[in-house]
């Protein structure tokens, strides 16, 4: 049961959004900004980066809902983004994605533990400024996002055939002001 | 140094907001909404739990930056503030703020650290759902912050006596673009 008195129609953040619409906007644009842009990274790495911090925050309705997302974008049958979760070093990414993820990783335990050593490989492996910083940023992100969601015990969807279908939605239309605009099946 | 080629005569996040002026916008915004307003909670209980989970975090700026601000709200010689950071249980504040640090103290450590036993003892101390949620928001977005701003190695001034100027603009202006809009001394 969520600790404060929500819509427990609503799943996750859009629970807490509807509850602080006024906060909703500056995270949604954020979300936007960050996830739906294929400047650098693609959107699907950029919803891979927040799929593997959230599962590392042991978030379930966040690494849920951006594994779907990822996926819809991947056009796959979920197995890499679960392969990213378990071991990414085992995956089919590319090196560059390698060492940001395991920047993100770095980032989900502390700022101070991303090593000079994760960055030069980054870039060795022709990761730009930017693509450091959106990794970075991304992480820091979903440290907030993960820690929102269940430091406030939202309702969580256990019925996993409920995320695709959202997540089709936000690949198509995106997170700007998101809860309010579209119908909403999940 | 600083891991991506940032303005490096710009202190802490105020580098990368230059670096990133799309997303330094809402994250401005979400400061403001969450910092500058004493409904409920005050502007200095407020800052009081940034500069709480930024300590825990081990983001020195943010906790300098964000401590000269609850103490420049406080109109004190800045002993609260080192109080509140060393042990809030023997600090000179209100019950229920002592139950809302806790609640942000499990925040810092992963949104499932917070308990309904924490939420239970905050709202018989006066908690509203809006204090509670505040408090899980503001925790939850330095941990965001924070890791931003270490995850980039930021520059952080080591010369303690820049932060009060700063905090003096602050206190006086809000977060809103400052970056940009405010002659800059620190």
């Amino acid at each position: 049961m969520p600790h404060i008195n929500v819509d427990e129609n609503l799943p996750g953040i859009r629970s807490l959004m509807a509850f602080s619409p006024e906060t909703a906007t500056p995270m949604g644009k954020l979300a936007n900004l960050m996830l739906r842009t294929n400047e650098g990274l693609s959107m699907a790495e950029r919803e891979m980066i927040a799929t593997y911090v959230s599962n590392l925050n042991d978030c379930f309705y966040c690494a849920q809902s951006h594994g779907a997302i990822a996926t819809c974008y991947l056009n796959d049958n979920n197995e890499l983004i679960e392969q990213v979760k378990k071991d990414y070093e085992q995956a089919e990414i590319s090196d560059k994605m390698k060492s940001l993820l395991s920047i993100a990783g770095s980032v989900q335990k502390g700022g101070k533990h991303v090593t000079q050593q994760q960055v030069d490989d980054a870039k060795n492996a022709g990761a730009t400024d930017r693509d450091i910083h959106d990794t970075v940023l991304i992480a820091a992100l979903f440290c907030m996002f993960n820690r929102y969601v269940d430091g406030l015990a939202a309702n969580t969807p256990t019925d996993l055939s409920t995320y695709p279908l959202r997540a089709k939605q936000i690949a198509e239309h995106g997170y700007g002001n998101y809860i309010f605009s579209i119908p909403q099946p999940v």
